[in-house]
């Protein structure tokens, strides 16, 4: 989660409206382990099993329950990313308090940040805001942008060697005087929550490895559909976009999970026949709106990764957060999508505090 | 290439028959990087770059030229992996005597093999044999079946300090009794050129970055499709097989040359619609004949990695090699086919020698 998928590209309005006017659709519920019939007559979710989760204890509310029990075809639609990240969240911290019960230990993350630009900061602030609610300690370094490779290094090497730090988190961009690729290498494999390693990378595209961590926003879109009980096996998945931190790792887990995977791209000649195909769809291109209604097979469940700004003169900020998809449309035929906001962005942070858990638990051979 | 990707499958004869029945068809001309015209009305051999080859030297003879002069598009069927696997064999012997001279360097390949399987004993004696001829030192070390993992690693550890040694390879599969995993990470990054390793997988997998090594099957593969020149950029590619040793990587690479692709599986549960839509097919999955000829969309290239023992009493050995691809019927389809045996098969250890070359080169900095 070291770069975000925002592309700050701007366009015009078109007939795609975001989520908060699509008002008629309503959330779809959440499954619980405890819930032993779900009526539902979506061709995609009649996985009989429980969702998996990411932790074992869960603390699904019955709420949820309820809500799932008195759902109907028409109303289940929306993919609630901010519910599921919050579930995880007190998941994790739940975690958190046993182990400090049990072994006085304290998951920790370091983040390393270089230079002033503003959307970085916002990101780290963010990620030291989830920790603290977490109960997961946060341990922030602020470099100038005229910093030297060899500084960041030596912050990465302590860091390393920090029995209290079990993430390391460089943000990215990094200014362009430093080699990306070398500063990201130096952090030590079994710290790295961004799972950005290639060992790593690797790891998750052999049957047979596990990696030490998934990368963030996929592990998280992988997550909503585990959470929603969406069945993935046998099913054909559609990746639009092949980028090292979403496209290409998503592809890799939907693929370990069974689907019959296809990735689409720039090059791709005909991507709207290709992801017609699809009975799941990760959308992460960065392209506002790219996926349109015609695009999508009926009853497909759609994840949307782009967070894109376009202009919106009627927004006080002057513009407005619209994904990959067309929402307005897709959520006519799709059946289920996540929004955005609120869809993928909440999980990408959810993960984080997820995978530096699960790296604090595998050094402390904590179960 | 340190396992194979025979499986020791029996099946009763189908109708389909073996290359060498298919009497009718001519091989497909390789393209030499002096041809400058080339008559093909096929939709995919349109790429009017040279092909790309994996040493920069070419040693194509000016008969192959004549030849594709001469092809009309009835006769260009046959992807002819053994005269490929030569001409690259000649070109890797050019530029070992091109080192030899300049620098005094000669690429070393250690084998270690543990046990007496007579299937593996074959490939290493193979392997040794090629590597005599192309100009490489062979280094061999049989251990018996009783071996002990230490004792298997000490060879490792000892390759990976000696400097006459660039490759090194250990034949699976290993005993039972011994850590395959363990063994493999033993081997020295710098001279894995099977590939395997999950760093160089990972690297495969990410834009922007190198592999070391590419695994010598799928690297063969692509091998074959630029020297008969198949355009790959944009078009829709199906791997037929998940493999970490050739389906998976096979994929990756295909991605990496801009394809459209998608894996099909065990459990894809329509893969003669999926395997149709595509204009490049690589079949990996082990069984023979699988991929019919109502599976290919007409005008397809095939690159059939299969090689299946079939019983056939008319046959002084009980058994013949097929592929996964029904060859008979696809020949009546496809635009190119690989044969089985002679296609993908002689390009393995030819790719294996072309890592060894590259791996001597790059330690000694020899361009």
């Amino acid at each position: 989660m070291a770069s975000s998928p925002i592309t700050m590209m701007k366009m015009k309005l078109n007939n795609c409206s975001p989520p908060s006017t699509a008002a008629a659709a309503r959330f779809l519920p959440l499954l619980g382990p405890h819930q032993i019939r779900f009526r539902s007559s979506l061709a995609l979710f009649h996985n009989p099993s429980f969702p998996r989760t990411i932790i074992t204890r869960s603390t699904f509310s019955s709420s949820s329950i309820i809500t799932a029990a008195m759902a109907s075809e028409a109303s289940v639609k929306v993919i609630d990313g901010k519910k599921v990240a919050k579930d995880v969240r007190d998941e994790i911290n739940a975690e958190i308090t046993r182990m400090k019960d049990s072994i006085g230990v304290v998951p920790g993350l370091a983040v390393i940040l270089v230079g002033d630009r503003k959307d970085s900061a916002t990101y780290v602030r963010n990620k030291k805001k989830a920790c603290e609610t977490a109960g997961i300690k946060s341990y922030e370094v602020c470099l100038p942008e005229n910093s030297t490779e060899e500084e960041v290094l030596k912050y990465i090497s302590d860091f390393n060697d920090d029995p209290m730090v079990h993430g390391i988190l460089v943000q990215l961009p990094l200014p362009s005087h430093m080699d990306e690729e070398k500063i990201l290498h130096a952090v030590c494999i079994e710290k790295d929550v961004d799972g950005f390693h290639p060992l790593n990378i690797g790891q998750l595209a052999m049957r047979g490895r596990e990696p030490l961590f998934v990368p963030c926003t996929p592990k998280g879109c992988i997550e909503l559909l585990h959470r929603y009980n969406v069945e993935i096996k046998g099913k054909k998945a559609v990746v639009i976009g092949r980028s090292n931190i979403v496209g290409m790792p998503a592809a890799l887990l939907l693929q370990r999970e069974d689907a019959t995977v296809s990735i689409v791209h720039s090059r791709t000649k005909n991507p709207e026949e290709i992801t017609r195909q699809a009975d799941i769809i990760i959308a992460a291109v960065g392209k506002p709106n790219m996926v349109r209604g015609s695009w999508i097979k009926p009853g497909a469940v759609i994840i949307d990764v782009g967070i894109n700004p376009v202009e919106d003169a009627t927004n006080p900020r002057g513009y407005r957060l619209v994904g990959d998809v067309c929402y307005e449309e897709a959520i006519k035929v799709a059946s289920a999508i996540t929004p955005v906001p609120g869809g993928v962005g909440p999980m990408t942070i959810a993960m984080l505090l997820s995978n530096t858990l699960l790296s604090a638990k595998r050094i402390n051979n904590f179960k």
